[in-house]
């Protein structure tokens, strides 16, 4: 999807790198509430991260096949505040927070119109993907986060 | 789940072997406009022939261990006569209406309250988990079904 | 999303309408035969029709609220050649083949690299909300889709 | 589903009613990582709550009807340790941890074979459907979870 996807070192010292996306959201993503079903923003926010990673270079079908690594969600909070609506356009800003031997923390929210919808920090982990164990970042996903820094 | 799924041989000349299945209708399965989202159809009605599949003593993760077969959908067709909402029961009626030499014919229904919802022909497919090829049907999967109309 | 979706009238007879849009493939479309699971193209599907209608000027949300129509699926066919998988970039192609009193069809594709992995055609009918009962296609659908082929 | 879902107090101080519910994984639940796909046991854990409230005689689009009342998720947090994969039998367990004047907190979890693969504390809040403001929580829900205590 050619959204306005950025990526970028900032400021914060807590935040190391920094992308936003956009969501439209479609029925498939509602429910009978009317609104954004609650599980659905970890769709979103998944391929938030995945576009983030694309733009560093990382696509993750390929490192599973150069590597045997992918990465998987160890952990996560959410919180909700407004509901999203059939054929709103949000955007998803993510942000790496922090570099560990094998895991990479991520913040995100998700936003309309400039009014925060819903935030989480997702913990995700490397693992080798026969085993299910965790390993550490491939170096090429470790050398591209530095040289985004940078 | 412990569905009341039952396995049958039919008298019907079409139908060779036929189950029953219920689901509940959650938040997951509705949108916004109230009612199950048109695709979620296909879900039920996949968890339908794996279940029935199950029965009939064939657990698809195990078969593509040791035969390397998965079952894909080569074509489908679907009517949707009327919506369900949150919390209904459904029950799907499936039934096996073609053995082929690499394939499977199923005609199934979604029904709430004995009244007709939707209903659907699918194709299923054996092929070659690695290769994506058309294979033939595993003869552990023949037998199994042979055995079921007898 | 801003992704290459046109709308225009076409030469072929039995297309009146037509457009292009992208679906990028993430974990969510993807199961664990390693492909998009057969549902999810219904969900591609019907983004790219809601995108067209957007083109056109109708966004369904907006409509709901001042004719109190939505548009639901009638019948469907699909037909699968060829599996997409995680990280493909698909293009979908949709096409308005008939303009009905109450109803629109749709003829659709899902090609990736130029190959076809899957197609379909789509009855989608207008329907009033509450009542969930077929009702014409509100004057403002028909008049922007008369408009948009001249 | 007849899955074999009870309800009843527990002698632990915290743990105010408790229910079990049976989920089967399937395709749809799955991803190219050959496991469940992370979003997916908040499917799950919905169902379970759902099935916990019905078995305290409180059926959530019924309750909406009668009292303008849905429930949503406020905020929520999740641990992930083992990957469930496709057929797998899992077992939800759900607890309501507090009783609030406008929101009820659960705590969750998902296990196979007795293993723990993920677990996660939910807090729900009823709000007015229309409004989509909090409000307090219907009177015949706090009702049944009393007597459900006793």
């Amino acid at each position: 999807m050619n959204s306005p996807l950025t990526v970028a070192p900032t400021q914060d010292a807590n935040a190391l790198l920094e992308s936003v996306f956009d969501v439209r959201v479609y029925y498939e993503d509602t429910d009978a509430g009317g609104v954004v079903f609650y599980a659905n923003y970890l769709k979103f926010f998944e391929r938030a991260r995945t576009e983030m990673f694309r733009k560093l270079g990382v696509v993750q079908s390929t490192l599973a096949q150069s590597t045997g690594c992918i990465f998987v969600v160890r952990s996560l909070d959410m919180d909700y505040r407004r509901p999203a609506r059939l054929d709103d356009l949000l955007t998803i800003h993510t942000r790496i927070t922090k570099i560990g031997a094998a895991s990479l923390d991520f913040a995100q929210t998700a936003t309309c119109h400039g009014e925060l919808l819903s935030s989480g920090t997702i913990k995700v982990c490397a693992i080798d993907a026969k085993l299910f164990k965790p390993t550490e970042l491939p170096n090429a996903v470790r050398a591209q986060l530095k040289a985004s820094q940078e």
